[in-house]
């Protein structure tokens, strides 16, 4: 084992190619869905990117760490992981680690991951609920909001442009891995998302928007059988082709003269009274 | 307007004393607690802290702003609620804006508020349901739950010293001024969480845990009455000290494999359905 890992590259240099081209995949949305390539931060969620049949092409790792005994037993048998699905692996400076996570206390280890997320059915096969977001631009929203719906049983998550892209190194966190879980797409043709609304509704689906006013309450809404969730922007809300396109909305009733909930905390109260119907009737 | 205006101090140096005062609020907790001071950005929160009681010393304007149409509307009658309670007004480039400002596109006013939160009332005076927050340590989580908890009717939050600091500017903006609303207090002493759990279980209030396993599905348990909820960290999860004072513990159910929420949504879901089990009983 030693022998193997003191025979790894070294990497220190914020000019070394590799340092380039993962900068690269971090600020730029178009070449990751171009290559398909994802950088993905922690132990953690690199073990959920592998589980989902995601190939990890190099793996960077503190020198620091990789050396150290303890967190070293994770980072071995990542390491050891890698190289069997014939993956590279570096170490590197704690310096390079930095410059390459973006968070502040970063794991030291970092993933170019490649392959596809799971992919969106086609709208005969949508298994509901499912859930559509419109301008949710926050990373850290959109990643809480994989997470809390695939924990609520979602069967799939549909994005508009305005969006934060699913490939975005806070989305990916926030997500806890469930960005390799629920299928998910960012639609980024125009009027994509009313487009599916009707399609769904002309299916005998009803699609669901959340407002912060004005709605029918939503845990006297029946969520259990097809049905579609909209959530828009907090400050500008759905947009209005998409609004037109709802059956009906939800409001949550706010107590205390609070205008509105944090889009990603709404989401999840609604889903999950949507998972409570459905298991009380099951 | 515009002669008084053209009157007030501009500032433009990093070395402003102004500057300097509010960069080291800005950093030190400790600072802002024993002056009772806040640094506040955008125009809603410190209307929200005005209507909450508090007082701004002084305003910081980017000039720009201030001189612009439209956008100047909220702030010229921003500038003169804080003139007309005595507070000082300062016009300021964009270089100090975006140094006093932690978001990417700060809305270009800032503000030196000064006063008391919303106090925790004692122990018999609490209102259910109660909400305590044990090691949350991520702010935008802590104002997130503080904004949902507003929302939810809760009587008081409780936070311990693991947690995020009330005055952190990321919390105040993350609760959308609910930290300006919501009776919170960060409870420093160790132990005092524990011993304000004993104390309501002494007086017949069910003190009960969020777990990611193992507790009784949250939905089955009553929650419309005498309640304190009780969150712990995602890493670590409630400390055994205080896990040892609940009287139960509470789970929301997840599917797919999908191992915990992030603490913001599982506080939500869970204070919503506490407020549904109200609304429903009243």
């Amino acid at each position: 084992m030693s022998d193997s890992r003191s025979s790894r590259p070294y990497l220190e240099s914020p000019r070394h190619p590799l340092v380039k081209e993962l900068r690269r995949l971090l600020t730029k949305p178009a070449e990751r869905r171009a290559r398909r390539q994802w950088v993905v931060e922690g132990p953690r969620l690199i073990e959920d990117a592998l589980r989902a049949g995601l190939v990890v092409r190099h793996l960077l790792v503190a020198r620091r760490l990789a050396e150290a005994q303890g967190g070293g037993d994770v980072t071995a048998a990542l390491i050891a992981e890698v190289e069997r699905q014939g993956g590279r692996v570096s170490l590197c400076s704690d310096r390079i680690v930095s410059l390459l996570a973006d968070t502040a206390h970063p794991q030291g280890v970092i993933a170019l991951v490649e392959g596809e997320l799971p992919a969106l059915p086609p709208p005969d096969r949508l298994r509901p609920p499912i859930l559509m977001l419109d301008g949710v631009q926050d990373p850290g929203n959109v990643g809480t909001i994989l997470r809390s719906a695939a924990a609520a049983g979602v069967g799939a998550v549909v994005l508009d442009a305005g969006c934060a892209d699913l490939s975005h190194p806070k989305v990916i966190r926030a997500s806890a891995g469930a960005v390799f879980r629920v299928p998910a797409a960012r639609l980024t043709e125009p009027g994509a998302l009313p487009t599916l609304a009707r399609q769904l509704r002309g299916r005998g689906w009803q699609v669901l928007g959340l407002e912060a006013h004005g709605g029918v309450p939503y845990h006297t809404a029946a969520l259990d059988g097809p049905i579609a969730l909209v959530a828009g922007s907090e400050a500008r809300g759905i947009a209005p082709e998409l609004a037109a396109e709802c059956s009906g909305m939800l409001t949550i009733p706010l107590a205390g003269g609070v205008e509105s909930l944090n889009v990603a905390a709404a989401v999840a109260v609604v889903l999950f009274e949507a998972a409570r119907q459905r298991a009380g009737r099951g």
